[in-house]
């Protein structure tokens, strides 16, 4: 019954030993929530869950790799660290910086990050550099610093965070007892959708935990070419199929280069040259996945649906991974198969309030009298 | 390994049956993390914990009791929902509205609730009125419409809330396998400070839970009258004391009447007469605990310390029990005396960006030259 965090529960997957001190605020083990009224919505035959990151320490999945990121940095002896950030890493370094005694330092592109993010990463402390540019030249810069200077890099090329951001994929193993047929995902800097694959490749090697084989898909004829999964497979459905999302002013992946100026209300995956680039890729054609993209009103409308139909308040980006289901579910053939589909909502909605406020209904202001409030509540 | 919400873990504690449909969203079995940097910065020799409560699907305790109250309601055949609140009961409440499929309505003291739990009850889908008054004045008006309308009252006058909220103690017991020697909590409606003392003393009857014994406590001779715990418990510490905290412009209980304008940054314990005033009192007599007031400059203080030593980043109001701690430091001879110490810290920061960002240092803008930021980071 007791949890504490990721690198106590997965241990054995992960590049720690004895001597690495532990820095944690108990991240991870977050809810896999069934989200049945979206089933009914989207009129599917199939189960569709979300995994909420939203609920790690600092609000995103950016936690599980921050913990191994800092553990890692303190053990070999660092005494700073830094990274380039669209908001998200940045509170997250901060956070796990400010509980490990590290002196952090984040560049963020100047006026481009969530209120909720930049609030953050001020409060644990660290030194906000807003620059005159976007995430790309952030990251940029930020590489060629940790190059020249004693600073250790925590954005995701450095290798211990894709490592501890896998264990979202093995708590969903552990969850539901097999790995779902679809794996849903947002796109920004691409090392998310890396982890998830490496994760889940990890753990279906590990056969114990695997207690139901899938049974296999039925693909409607005409897309069976595009994603031609129980030939690769055999009978069973080990693995899903890596479903990501990019924003369509935002999508270098999907257009085949990189977007120099890239555009959407999503700031979380408003990246132009994604650093995991390669590595989505080779994770959507060995999982015979995609990588697409939704239009910024896809991705508002399917952060308006989690909040309404399912009590599950996620940031714009967040909803790219359901904006992207939403956009398949005809092409998938979900209506009928009885498949199980995880998204990733991966940071809470409590992230980009104004974006929020926009988006909704503005309160009513009225005097303290009963018969106006009721029927202003139309009851 | 697999959690489900409060219900599921602890149903044989609450109040439901088979019949009871669960409305959830994984509320609970949030973190308690330990809290070293600031034991080292109090100079205390005990332990303190934090139980960061801001790990809740809406980022506050609140879930627990709605999960209750909302699964209940869903029992009686509610379709309508309605509470007052200064901001996290109506984003609970319309989160977990949401996911039942209940009409819910809210109403806030206009101007006096932070953005981000606005941008929730927004996004949830719920009538959100804007009342022209106090909390004290919402609650008096709600509580008159549920009497005269088929609405189901969300509030904490409604029980099943703080059977709810109650979990949060059994988990505190399971995880230090002892409850602690004191608990410090913030004190606003005074119904969590209520549910706390309802949870300790209904799962320390349950002795199999308690697998240590305190030891005996020992006090500075001026205060054994002020907190006389050994004589109350013979040898052994099997409950806390309760030390609540109201802020001082806000401090009803404390001043013994009502205050008509509460005034406080710290705007989910802005209330000016608690309905739950006789059992938080009567918490803190049979817990011979304290209920007592801090700053806004006091609140403000933890507020910061916690964000920057612990990497815990919780919203002003949260910040009053570990501001209680600061203050009766010295009065409870923690420094010397080996006790076990949890600071309930109730929200999350996220709920109030705004306070954040005017409590901490700006960010430089800077052009992308590598000379300049190694020079802002004073590396």
């Amino acid at each position: 019954m007791i949890y504490k965090g990721i690198i106590d529960r997965y241990r054995k997957y992960l590049p720690v030993s004895d001597k690495t001190p532990i820095v944690t605020l108990y991240e991870g083990n977050t809810p896999l929530l069934r989200a049945r009224n979206l089933e009914k919505f989207l009129k599917v035959n199939s189960e569709i869950y979300l995994k909420f990151e939203g609920m790690n320490p600092t609000g995103s999945f950016k936690d599980r790799g921050m913990t191994m990121a800092i553990s890692k940095a303190v053990e070999e002896g660092s005494k700073a660290v830094i990274c380039a950030s669209t908001g998200n890493t940045a509170a997250s370094a901060a956070a796990y910086s400010a509980r490990a005694g590290l002196k952090c330092s984040v560049v963020i592109p100047d006026g481009s990050i969530a209120l909720g993010k930049l609030s953050q990463a001020m409060m644990h402390g660290a030194k906000v550099i807003a620059l005159k540019g976007n995430f790309d030249e952030a990251l940029k810069i930020v590489i060629e610093i940790t190059k020249n200077y004693p600073i250790t890099l925590v954005n995701s090329v450095n290798p211990y965070r894709i490592e501890g951001q896998k264990t979202a994929a093995f708590e969903i193993i552990d969850f539901l007892g097999r790995a779902p047929d679809y794996h849903f995902i947002p796109v920004g800097n691409a090392g998310n959708i890396t982890a998830y694959w490496k994760g889940y490749k990890e753990y279906a090697n590990d056969k114990s935990k695997l207690k139901v084989k899938s049974k296999r898909l039925k693909l409607s004829p005409n897309l069976s070419t595009f994603l031609p999964f129980p030939a690769r497979r055999g009978e069973t459905c080990n693995l899903p199929h890596m479903m990501g999302f990019q924003a369509s002013g935002s999508a270098p992946i999907v257009k085949g280069k990189p977007i120099k100026n890239p555009k959407t209300i999503a700031t979380a995956i408003k990246i132009g040259n994604p650093a995991s680039w390669k590595k989505a890729e080779e994770a959507r054609d060995e999982s015979k996945g995609v990588i697409d993209m939704v239009t910024d009103s896809e991705i508002i409308k399917a952060y308006r649906l989690l909040a309404s139909l399912e009590g599950v308040f996620v940031e714009p980006a967040s909803a790219a991974s359901v904006a992207g289901l939403i956009k398949f579910n005809s092409k998938i053939n979900i209506q009928k198969s009885g498949c199980v589909i995880v998204c990733t909502v991966t940071g809470h909605g409590l992230k980009d309030p104004d974006r929020a406020i926009k988006s909704a209904k503005q309160p009513k202001v009225l005097e303290p009298n009963i018969k106006k409030i009721i029927s202003a509540i139309e009851l």
